[in-house]
């Protein structure tokens, strides 16, 4: 069966999952790459950023790996996508990945600005919806070939699935950083581990590794 | 040297160390004992609360236990010392934690409406202050006999003495919830990082133990 999944979501003590004042040069704001330092040494992250074979093999790894394994599509919010806010004023922007984006399935990217879809290597098409949660996960799991489909971020789309309790599995990396201001995940969400069996993790790194499997429904 | 240090002080996924409603019935309001499951197994508060001697003796344990260890004073503020608010409006109240408390030292409650001295069995007397962190610690140090001081919490008290510099050792329990709504410890604290060396381990218990240590100052 078909799931719907978050990985390698990174989250400051104080709960926020990016930073402020996102911009092209910094696309996690005042955050910088500090949420994502145990990440970006792992063989996975290597793989994808640099198309390298080197990185690191531990548990970090472990946890960064099992981002693609099954995942048929991605839903992504519109600030994922790109620094633009409101009306698109030209149609030049394809994402932050280049031609040859790490995905390589269908994207689709949550915008109330939808415009024509973006066919780029690798198997990456983006495609612009202004839906609900449920809307989007209809349409990526028609996309997915029977696969899971991942939440790509960031944390306002994160949310709204988990508001809407649609997410099977999740992982977040806790890093202990205080970021102080951004954009913070858990808001809205009081009760959420009655809904989840949670795991916790620590790696030599720094960073502890939440995972949150969905318990059986009640209706199920 | 005499340090300052903060113990087990237990902490949502959204921040919080303390729920909203304290009441005389639910000290941690709707967080209930949710944020202190890890510690009531525990050896050491069996031993506090029941005066018992069983008790779990791992990895929650080895932390907890920590606590009393060249301890020779406490500062708290008054939401821990009781649920009352504004002037006292009698003089009854001796704590949540009746006639032989768990301190049995010198405890320095921070509160705008001093009143008398306190003085109960075991070696804790409670002593009520009108004073900035600086003052409450010079008065808890005179007190502590060339041992440590405790900050003893709740969250807008640490969070105090964190900001005023004061801090040299804390230990949060992260815990795994969403509480939503509370007091939260780490408003005000961007960048807290940079002043601790943080070492993270998970528990079984499903806690992860947080150490922060006080990084050499630049002017030592």
């Amino acid at each position: 069966m078909s799931i719907v999944r978050v990985h390698s979501l990174s989250v400051s003590l104080d709960g926020f999952a990016t930073g402020e004042g996102q911009s092209l040069e910094a696309p996690f704001g005042h955050a910088g790459t500090r949420l994502l330092e145990w990440a970006l040494g792992t063989r996975t992250f290597q793989g994808n950023i640099h198309g390298g074979t080197g990185g690191s093999r531990g548990v970090d790894e472990a946890y960064a790996s099992t981002w693609t394994e099954n995942v048929g599509a991605e839903i992504m919010g519109r600030n994922k996508f790109g620094p633009q806010r409101g009306p698109w004023t030209d149609e030049e922007w394809k994402g932050w990945w280049g031609d040859d984006p790490v995905f390589r399935v269908p994207v689709f990217v949550l915008t109330h600005h939808p415009r024509p879809p973006i066919e780029l290597g690798g198997g990456t098409t983006f495609h612009f919806l202004d839906a609900t949660p449920d809307e989007a996960l209809e349409a990526a799991r028609a996309a997915a070939g029977g696969k899971d489909v991942r939440i790509g971020g960031g944390p306002t789309t994160v949310r709204s699935f988990l508001e809407a309790d649609l997410v099977d599995h999740m992982h977040v990396a806790l890093v202990p950083i205080v970021l102080g201001r951004g954009v913070r995940l858990w808001d809205g969400l009081e009760g959420l581990e009655e809904r989840f069996a949670i795991e916790a993790v620590s790696s030599p790194s720094g960073a502890t590794h939440l995972t949150f499997e969905r318990r059986p429904r009640a209706d199920a």
